[in-house]
């Protein structure tokens, strides 16, 4: 067994502060990433937690990211914001708009928001879920790097093309899920290959397009999408409301900055903002309520709410603090110091 | 082999048209209902054919649906579009509201479409992939009764809850995907059930909460969500957007009128318009054919796009008509006289 580390959550964000800041991002993006991989963190997101600091600082070393870019809010039309993110990192970008688009939503009922140009590498539930603790009902998807091969097919193409939905819960923790149209997030299968993990074999194909338990083949090959063609359509939804309705890129035209491949880094995002107070009037409390026996329903099940296991880790987090491998810890320590050097 | 008819697809518009409006149909709802159920026929979506004239029928026989009610479209804010189709069907509804929706998308660049109180049937892609011929994008989903369980559990809850998707593409049928988020749609085990045709394991439930491939058994079970915990978030939130959020039933709280159960056989349906133009303005042309370059990357692989087997059906059918079960004829027919009695 690895050792592990606990720390405060004020702990934790100094540390991502600081190293982000040394390594030369200005204080607004250290600020916006780490209130991200901090809340991943805490909600034992570890795919999306600190140790994508390290991704951070490694794309940044290679121009993957402006560090100090400031977002540009513009106007499309009544109901549509847009955001260029500047090679910025998208969660600046997302803040900047995120009040525009909050505006707009409780004018006309719905509202889009188009963030392009953006490094992205974050979970996207912390963006929906600030939405609906606004009151909202929030969809968002972006399109990552071509990593997956469409249903009937073996070659990377698709981006893991994640969604995620949030929906406000009146005294309560929203209603929440993320997650890729692969099998599992990329970055899962990157923490298979950093711990030398053995992949379940229908996750993905190697480069020949042969199944294959071996994580670094996987990321060399193709993931597969979940649920078989329905999540590969989802998937193209996604590249499409995300890249050319956004005007920005498909998944095959873009590229980790880690990788030599072709493409460029950047590509965009799509947020869509409903207020139910819109459509429902002062039915909307009486409604946000009636939707309550759909959870209670699941509840009495037995089965779980797909935000359920992270609400619960937040709370311990909160209460306990954070733990994180020592191995990640020393590494994120060494980082920081070492951009002093 | 059960022997086959085929027919014109005028010649079957004229047997749909006449058996609704003799069974009570007004000449709106037989119209739209028709056009719908053809379409589906025509694409060889036989789940969606003309043999839901049959349910249409038997539906309105025990009072499921209001033959003749006229649908109010209703303004509830500039982006949102309600209609009240009044117990009637949801086809109907549908075109009344279509050209305010579209009109709004157009104006604001996101526009929603909340439908309520309607007798539900059909398949949903007839509906966005008329949007997506007027240039539009669009996604509708609609919650119907509690035949699925969601994923850890083993009751009815969820309904099948699908969900479809129509992009526009120039000079090309649009790009359009429709599914439940059940394993498949009810329809296609109704269908076993009728042709005495066992179904894989892993569709359904039994009423005991056992894995079967009787489809009696799995009509009176629970069907299981595609995609396991993945899918079963998806059906939640098709729940909620197409039920609460616009003011009506969750799939629990609804029936098929032929089913003695608690409940109404009425519920809601969610459309969200996006009109590309607003996001894109004069770049739009260009960004539909940066879009075109997904689609061929798919097909370079040897998969195939989710319209294309139903597009190639629809060239089919317009040349050689529409080739149906002569039981499934002779049933029609016999349904079409017997109003007469």
């Amino acid at each position: 067994m690895d050792e592990t580390i606990t720390l405060s959550l004020d702990a934790l964000e100094t540390l991502s502060l600081e190293l982000l800041i040394r390594h030369g991002f200005d204080e607004a993006h250290a600020a916006a990433i780490t209130r991200s991989v901090v809340a991943a963190q805490r909600d034992e997101c570890h795919s999306h937690g600190v140790y994508r600091l390290i991704g951070c600082v490694e794309t940044l070393r290679r121009g993957g990211v402006s560090p100090d870019a400031t977002p540009e809010v513009t106007e499309a039309s009544s109901g549509v914001v847009r955001v260029d993110a500047g090679r910025g990192c998208s969660l600046l970008a997302f803040e900047h708009a995120r009040p525009v688009l909050i505006d707009k939503a409780r004018t006309h009922g719905v509202a889009l928001l188009a963030l392009n140009n953006a490094f992205h590498f974050s979970a996207l539930w912390p963006e929906v879920e600030s939405l609906a603790e606004e009151g909202l009902v929030a969809l968002a998807m972006t399109p990552s790097h071509a990593f997956v091969a469409p249903a009937g097919g073996q070659q990377p193409l698709l981006g893991t093309n994640p969604i995620a939905f949030s929906w406000p819960r009146p005294g309560k923790a929203p209603f929440t899920f993320d997650f890729a149209t692969s099998r599992v997030a990329r970055g899962e299968i990157e923490l298979c290959r950093r711990s030398g993990t053995a992949i379940p074999d229908d996750w993905a194909v190697d480069p020949d397009g042969r199944a294959t338990t071996d994580p670094a083949r996987a990321l060399q090959g193709a993931m597969l999408t979940f649920g078989g063609h329905k999540g590969s359509a989802l998937s193209i939804m996604v590249e499409l409301l995300a890249g050319p309705l956004i005007g920005d890129l498909l998944g095959h035209e873009t590229r980790p900055a880690d990788d030599d491949g072709a493409g460029r880094p950047w590509h965009g995002e799509l947020i869509v903002a409903i207020d139910p107070r819109r459509l429902l009037g002062d039915d909307m409390e009486r409604q946000l309520q009636h939707a309550e026996a759909l959870f209670e329903g699941v509840l009495a099940q037995g089965a779980r709410l797909p935000s359920q296991r992270r609400h619960e880790a937040r709370r311990r987090s909160r209460e306990h603090g954070v733990t994180i491998s020592a191995s990640l810890y020393r590494e994120l320590t060494r980082l920081r110091e070492a951009a002093e050097g």
